[in-house]
């Protein structure tokens, strides 16, 4: 959501009953309280490899990472990283296990990764993606993956491997994924 | 967020590049996107005994709830579920885990609960309370518990007694959380 264009009669003041500032409308009492995001998204393999988009938007265009974005009204986190998989990737997922769930203070944002597996392979770039492709852990392209938090997934990924039951990933221990 | 008092100029068309509609002023391009909100809480309990607030405002006032609330912007959901729980019941807090995601897609809500345990034996109502008490597990009040997911947490936590390590609780199967 961009900041300009705001509408002129909102003014930052504590509403009635609140005890912080908010975006008020001065002329109507309209109180737009500005409210974390949800991003949800999954690591996805096939075999022993792992799904990763070349992102075609910016930020970070033509860097790599997991389908993921933001999460719609409506809809579950679940449904919302199977859609995700299907916009960037073109691919039909089974969610398996909530694998991590990160804060990006910073941004306000809150990340809630899954671990899955593609239903069958086939894939292939959404308009949101220049490249879609499966990779080998051997062959992940580490120093061109989007974010930091594309790191910690795919390290937690790694950690959790095998197992069924796992505590869900956070973020590493002082680290809030600015870069 | 209340729906009425929205500013005559906006309407309901899908921006460019975005393949759905959203609420976008007529007059300045404005996009003001709908994102799901963040619940955090946590189930806190002191010896063999759970921490619930009588809710003073609505809705479900008069009911019994584990302390949680709307997460803010530029927290992580730690530290909401540290605030929430000094915010309903003077209480400080340590988190142990997270006990559970779960999704109510009818009011767009993502609700993050952790396992925690009072620092210390103090807790007060706080200004959305009328009460607050340590219920023995044989006491805890069922029928008057204020939503769903408080007895989803609840039961969850007895699930997970004594385990430091355990899969993320969700939704019971098909479960949407509507009451």
């Amino acid at each position: 959501m961009s900041g300009n264009g705001r509408l002129p009669p909102f003014s930052r003041r504590v509403p009635e009953g609140d005890n912080r500032e908010r975006e008020v409308c001065d002329s109507c009492g309209f109180i737009n309280y500005a409210n974390p995001k949800i991003v949800v998204g999954s690591v996805i393999t096939w075999q022993d490899k792992v799904l990763l988009c070349r992102r075609a938007i910016s930020p970070r265009k033509g860097y790599w990472t997991i389908p993921a974005g933001y999460m719609e009204e409506h809809e579950t986190t679940e449904h919302g990283a199977r859609r995700e998989a299907i916009e960037e990737a073109n691919a039909d997922i089974d969610i398996d296990a909530l694998l991590a769930v990160y804060n990006i203070p910073r941004i306000s944002q809150v990340q809630i990764i899954y671990r899955a597996r593609l239903a069958r392979p086939e894939f292939s770039p959404g308009p949101e993606s220049l490249e879609t492709r499966l990779f080998a852990w051997s062959d992940i392209p580490w120093a061109d993956l989007a974010f930091p938090s594309v790191h910690w997934a795919l390290g937690h990924f790694r950690d959790v491997e095998g197992l069924s039951t796992f505590a869900v990933r956070t973020n590493p221990p002082g680290d809030h994924g600015d870069y």
